[in-house]
């Protein structure tokens, strides 16, 4: 039976990936740098969203991201114009990223310049959220047109977020998106999850969002 | 090295799951009967333009779909109500359907007394593409809010992908999306792929896949 052997090497996978993600997360600690791994659906606005945070809180900190992509490299790109440092990662047809992954494409990048390293994850609900990437924080990104039953249907990907970035509010004049319903999803599987509504476009919102990233990034550095 | 590991696996699992989606497929073209596997993104809209699909077919074709969710089982309850035959599958945290399930679902569901099955796969743009369900056509749903790039960003999906509907064209007034680079983008992938426009909310352009959809049923059925 295929599912049996599916899992039994999954298990052997998940294994090694949490030493790695162990060592990964130990020598950022260490290092007083903060790594936070963005994971959404495709076309949620991840790269759009990380171009704004960059821009708001450069040059106050230095920032690298690591663009993990089935095999296109225009994130990457757009990213590098904002000034930060940027690596593009192509998983080979992997549907996630893993510790593995992310040691490689830090060892590529170099982080002793940097303050705070986002990994933008493959656009997937699903995958990302079985693999610890060693990050320090799992931000979700949620946009406004998926749905706010999103949570129920992908359950771990919200367990495991610790912030979700409610994105693309400016177009809530034309879905029907209920904020209470979709805050009581998300609280009912993490209840300590930090929720901000965003719009990567038109900038709404994103005072609140980056106060946030500010304290996290300070608390790393002992600040 | 856990990636040599995952792939080696990965071949055997491909290689039953051919024989499986051969046997399906081979079962549905001598009981004349078709099926279509749907995919998209998380959100794209994918109960419910299979709800309005439904209601524009019935009652000249009998309908069966099968709803593949992580755990979750609303889409089933919401096609239900439509009249047509259904069930839920729940991949057990598995990222796709693949041709065992299919079997499993069917030999569940029954087809001797349906046109046309439906499966609706775990919302998802990589893994899906990968394993083959045994379904006739593949079909994938585009919304218009994700972007114009998807294609270039989640090639495989659209190689195979025989029909793609683009969703959600009333929030065009909202997005940036161009139609010709997206067209072009998904030809380049797969030049014989059918591209239809249609919103799920509010009905417009669904004539044109109706038209489509119901020549491929009639040509299945050698009328």
């Amino acid at each position: 039976m295929d599912t049996v052997k599916i899992l039994e090497v999954k298990e052997n996978v998940f294994k090694e990936n949490e030493v790695n993600a162990t060592t990964v997360r130990e020598e950022f600690k260490e290092k007083k740098k903060l790594m936070i791994n963005v994971m959404s659906s495709p076309g949620s606005g991840k790269t759009t969203t990380l171009v704004r945070t960059i821009q708001m809180i450069q040059p106050e900190y230095k920032v690298g991201v690591m663009e993990c992509d089935i095999d296109a490299s225009v994130d990457a790109e757009t990213i590098q114009a904002t000034g930060a440092k940027s690596i593009q990662l192509h998983t080979g047809g992997m549907c996630h990223m893993d510790a593995q992954m992310t040691k490689q494409g830090l060892d590529e990048m170099g982080i002793d310049d940097i303050d705070v390293c986002f990994i933008e994850n493959v656009g997937n609900l699903v995958c990302p959220a079985e693999f610890d990437t060693g990050a320090d924080i799992n931000l979700t990104i949620l946009s406004v047109p998926e749905g706010d039953d999103k949570p129920a249907k992908y359950p771990l990907m919200y367990e495991v977020s610790d912030i979700v970035l409610v994105n693309k509010i400016d177009a809530l004049v034309v879905f029907d998106f209920d904020k209470t319903l979709m805050e009581e999803r998300v609280h009912k599987l993490n209840p300590s999850a930090k929720i901000f509504y965003i719009s990567a476009k038109t900038g709404e919102g994103f005072d609140a969002w980056i106060n946030e990233l500010r304290s996290l990034i300070q608390e790393r550095k002992g600040a």
